[in-house]
């Protein structure tokens, strides 16, 4: 769908918005249909290929509506109002056109934590089995969590708020962690009287896109009993390439694995994809159950009991047009699309004797420099930004200031990332001709 | 705004958003504003009159667009992508319209947490200032945090996530808590050696919109160093009305306060706004900084700090939409009119002597029940339930089984309220027959 569909469906979509609101009192409020109603009516698959959106737009009325409850009809009494106006809807149109995240991304952040406290609580009761003496503080004082020590800051956050000591693995030339770096750390630490608990593995990693080796992770994890969550935000979205599938190798060792579909499948902000292997130990750490919110399907999926907040938009219905608007063909092809760009400007960057290539390029992140100093890099960084043609953010990779190159929006072409090179590139003979003089 | 002027509007703004997108790559990437250029650009105070949606449209371009970083510009390689595309627009056009919440209301939950994170992180520096050698595991053991037995379940969690004792104040016959008997838990606490740290008191609890005493609990809690948090998130609306501000009363004692425009504000879900008294509190508590994230503004406000996600969706945009096109007075005759709707229900109640009033209604909330026994009005409320024509949860008031009626759409009229009635009186009047004969 390019720019001129969307402006013949968005106003299709404008005027089906304002029909199921001028008419929203004709429906059913509640809805009749038992949870599970929808499994009959939707493919066990995303479809391969790109559906039309005509196809889409009538299973609104066959599949989705029948399993709505009407918040916004006027014999809704239930609970407390949720809000809802035709302004608020207009700044959300504007607001998912600008698709910004302010300040930065997130939500896998909420994920990594949500996995922390389940492994926390399944740990605790474990140990109180064997030992019901052993108060609850007594145990989480000892537990011990640990990460790369590439992995996102949110997995440190994770580890504070959750109120338990979080150690940094350390990587190896690749910027990934090993079996035999952990096993070490373990060793001391069970040593010293710690109760290791859970690890997060990164698979792609902020700074330079690295994957921690969960071949090796995976089996020590499992065998000391140690929580593995998968914390592969970006590169997540990748694995629906076969190409790209041997990175996810050792994902049967996984407690918990979360991807952002926002990040690189075409999903707007936000919408953050969790799995749990085992659905008990997450439902136990949160439970909590008063009568408003008994109904009569308790078991079957309140989804209240896997996280923070009780609520939650319904961002699935996103998902849902991306995937069929799409076709995993084409969500395929834009992966590749991406990746293609990227090794397009990795060996333009490999093709300049002054530059240097700082970290396998994998999928659509190019990490580089300029050979020298720091301070070179940050000054060249400083003129890129404030010239604000591009955009780009730094990271440290091995103590040294690296350019980090993310190929990100939906329409950037060859054309583009080209003319980005040329741009750094002059900058770069500006500032190393200063220097000369 | 009506149905008929969002066709219009909403189709309008799909142009705009069209002709954004076609012309991204236009615009200069990086905004050269400085932090604080917004308040010169917009009023100190959200408009009396509702102003005119021109007005407003006029303002995106001369007030939103010269801060915003433009995430999906083909000039932009920062960070990772942010996903963006035209199905997922019209997904979010129609999730909005539906506007439903999976499974029930939420994101005050969120603001509970932090508060409360943020009172533990406080109380363990304060302790340890006095006694650097008390470990924090220790003394989050010791810590004690208080709610109304009437908070909501999310005030639990809460506690269960942040690993620390919570305990409910029993409340008085209006299901208020009193300072008398928080001052009383509070020396039977203090006297086994427990440290009170949190109390969140509740303006407008959800079984039946009672209001926690502050006046009475904000000075013990001042006077305690207890950190007073405030969830008002359905009643926070009513404050915009002068005569509900009396309930706000105390408002000075506490250290935090959140509601929910996404409730009763007629902001689509989700926001929910949250306020602190002293921000380095709530920074302290979850700061950690990575290179990638380093900009030139570090102290002026960045929110990510704030919160456990690192992102977040420009919500604000929807809130001065709404403010904007509502006007203060727009926004009161709302609130008052939805007030009136609960009284309306409650003199159709009070009128019919087999039924009695459960609770005061202060707002727009109705609880009442069938007099007689719990299972009786059990069966009530599924026979409602199952007819489907209108929609209704239960509560649990001083060990009674109670029904409440929350007038909650935007186009609930007195006509609609008393169809309700009817139907409701109806189906009693079938009961009540059948247990007869």
């Amino acid at each position: 769908m390019d720019a001129a569909e969307f402006r013949r469906r968005g106003k299709e979509m404008v005027d089906y918005v304002a029909d199921y609101l001028e008419n929203i009192e004709k429906r059913q409020v509640y809805p009749d249909v038992e949870p599970g109603y929808l499994r009959s009516l939707i493919p066990e698959e995303a479809p391969l290929e790109a559906e039309s959106y005509e196809d889409v737009v009538k299973d609104i009325e066959r599949v989705i509506m029948p399993g709505v409850t009407h918040w916004h009809s006027p014999y809704f009494y239930a609970y407390f109002p949720t809000a809802h106006s035709f302004p608020a809807m207009l700044a959300d149109m504007l607001c998912g056109a600008i698709g910004c995240i302010g300040f930065s991304w997130g939500t896998a952040s909420e994920a990594t934590l949500i996995a922390l406290l389940a492994a926390r609580s399944k740990i605790v009761k474990l140990i109180q089995t064997d030992h019901p003496d052993r108060s609850e503080t007594d145990i989480i004082s000892k537990l011990v969590a640990y990460s790369s020590d590439q992995a996102h800051s949110s997995v440190e956050r994770a580890g504070l708020i959750g109120g338990v000591r979080m150690k940094k693995i350390p990587t190896d030339s690749k910027f990934s962690v090993r079996g035999a770096a952990l096993q070490k750390v373990l060793e001391e630490d069970r040593a010293a009287g710690l109760i290791p608990f859970f690890f997060c593995a990164t698979l792609g990693t902020t700074p330079s896109c690295a994957f921690d080796c969960i071949t090796e992770l995976g089996p020590i994890c499992n065998a000391e009993k140690i929580w593995m969550h998968i914390d592969a935000a970006y590169a997540g979205s990748a694995f629906i390439c076969p190409e790209f599938r041997p990175l996810l190798n050792g994902i049967e060792f996984a407690d918990s694995f979360n991807f952002n579909p926002h990040k690189w499948l075409l999903v707007n902000f936000d919408c953050s994809a969790m799995w749990v292997k085992k659905r008990s130990d997450i439902i136990g750490a949160f439970k909590i159950e008063p009568l408003y919110l008994k109904h009569d399907h308790q078991e079957s999926g309140n989804q209240s009991h896997w996280q923070i907040p009780l609520g939650r938009r319904f961002r699935s219905l996103k998902m849902w047009f991306v995937f069929r608007m799409y076709g995993l063909k084409g969500l395929q092809a834009y992966i590749r699309k991406h990746v293609g760009l990227a090794k397009e400007f990795e060996s333009l960057v490999k093709a300049d004797q002054r530059f240097e290539i700082s970290a396998d390029v994998v999928l659509g992140l190019v990490c580089f420099r300029l050979k020298g100093s720091n301070e070179l890099n940050e000054i060249l960084l400083k003129r890129i930004n404030s010239a604000r043609k591009i955009h780009l953010v730094p990271c440290q990779l091995a103590g040294k200031f690296v350019l980090r190159f993310a190929v990100c929006a939906r329409t950037t072409e060859s054309r583009h990332v080209r003319e980005a090179w040329s741009h750094i590139s002059h900058l770069a003979s500006e500032l190393l001709q200063e220097l000369r003089h």
